[in-house]
């Protein structure tokens, strides 16, 4: 975040490449609308309406299609192209964006402020990606949720006056969960029955783990009511400090909570 | 560039392809060095002060060397890391960074204020990146222009107040004037000779055709003298209009002036 003139920027990176981030002949307007829905996630956590991005594009075989993509997506979050970089490279693709946005609320959100006392709450539903990728693999099936995730922008920008923490769930609920406790250095406690699924029940303890889905996880003081459509799952304790606990346990050291940046 | 609160943000992303770039092999720290130079000197080429960066990183194998030379390149240049992306990614390596400056001088300098009667200028010299690959390459002799161009900072920050054009010339000196002549609507007519070398005389053909020096190149008016070193290598005429002449005659279409981006 930048202070300038008395604006609060907020400033967000993320970078994807082909074969770890998307599949190699994927549709690259899919690809575009992804990276850009990835970043305005970012701001959307933050409670900032986009202003611009930055492209930083390696060349492929469907360029043409990755700028009707990106241009869907700038037009759908509201966000100008202020520029960027056009690299050629053969090998796997690299792409990235820098997506540049104002606070619309502060002190602007951050997964640092959950508080004993508050519950925890997730926009939407998880699982959709998860399914959605086996589809595209399979070439058979529902493939939206994973090819053109949606940015909860409207949602995390309502929601920013309200909550005391906030992001993003983009490697996992539990994983962020977690992380979230541990910034808040509070117990995160959730109640894994309670969380919304957009695949079948037999794939909820893979779908609490899977990633892409770019929800809003949030907490709030346990009498406000969200602004937005949202579940209550889980509530936040004092301890153990730094915590997630899943149905009142503590996960196995062994268990996988979510997709871990190597 | 982003008008926000009564401030001007200048924000410029560059990316660097492994073996298109940088060589494989060559140290991760002055890979890092030249990206955030490339980045600082768009910054400086349009008077900006640098605020901070944004980095996508795809890992490699000198993840610690790379991180070396990124703190003393931020160092250098007064920039805070502000964020970024981590990811995973085999084959070759992909770089992006993103770096946001303020405007010290509005109107902020661009490469369409040429105007005729201008004289053109040069910082520094050109070639020593081209003899600094060689050298690498060859694994004997300097290579510090081409491993650790400098931004120049301090002159384009100085400059902006004066300048009636400017850019920095990261593609070969010939192609970017011949930008700056489009840009402007103007005639840029430059005096080869004049042209201060980093390299043998022998070559100076081929170094005023290659780029990676980051010189900042700048118009005048004719009664002005810049506030930094720098040499007279031409001047602005209003016609033919949009074009370059190099020792008074336009470049054979097949004259190869810079490095085109593909």
């Amino acid at each position: 975040m930048l202070e300038i003139g008395g604006e609060t920027l907020v400033l967000t990176h993320d970078m994807m490449v082909e074969g770890v981030h998307f599949l190699a002949g994927q549709d690259p307007a899919d690809v575009a609308y992804k990276l850009v829905a990835t970043n305005i996630s970012d701001l959307a956590a933050k409670g900032a309406e986009p202003i611009g991005v930055l492209l930083g594009y390696q060349l492929g075989t469907g360029d043409a299609r990755f700028l009707e993509g990106l241009r869907e997506a700038l037009a759908e979050y509201g966000a100008a192209l202020l520029g960027g970089d056009t690299v050629s490279g053969d090998g796997r693709q690299a792409l990235g964006l820098t997506a540049i946005g104002r606070a619309t609320h502060r002190p602007v959100p951050s997964r640092s402020g959950a508080r004993a006392g508050d519950r925890v709450w997730l926009t939407g539903r998880v699982g959709g990606a998860m399914v959605g990728l086996e589809a595209l693999r399979a070439g058979s099936g529902d493939t939206l949720a994973y090819r053109r995730p949606r940015a909860r922008l409207a949602q995390g920008i309502a929601l920013a006056p309200q909550v005391s923490a906030m992001m993003d769930v983009s490697d996992g609920l539990l994983l962020d969960a977690a992380r979230m406790a541990r910034a808040s250095g509070a117990c995160l406690s959730l109640e894994s029955g309670a969380v919304p699924l957009a695949c079948p029940e037999s794939r909820r303890a893979e779908a609490l783990r899977w990633g892409d889905d770019y929800e809003l996880l949030f907490t709030l003081p346990a009498q406000i009511v969200p602004e937005v459509a949202a579940t209550c799952i889980g509530e936040v304790f004092s301890a153990p400090a730094g915590t997630l606990l899943i149905d009142g346990k503590a996960p196995d050291s062994a268990d996988i909570l979510g997709y871990e940046h190597r």
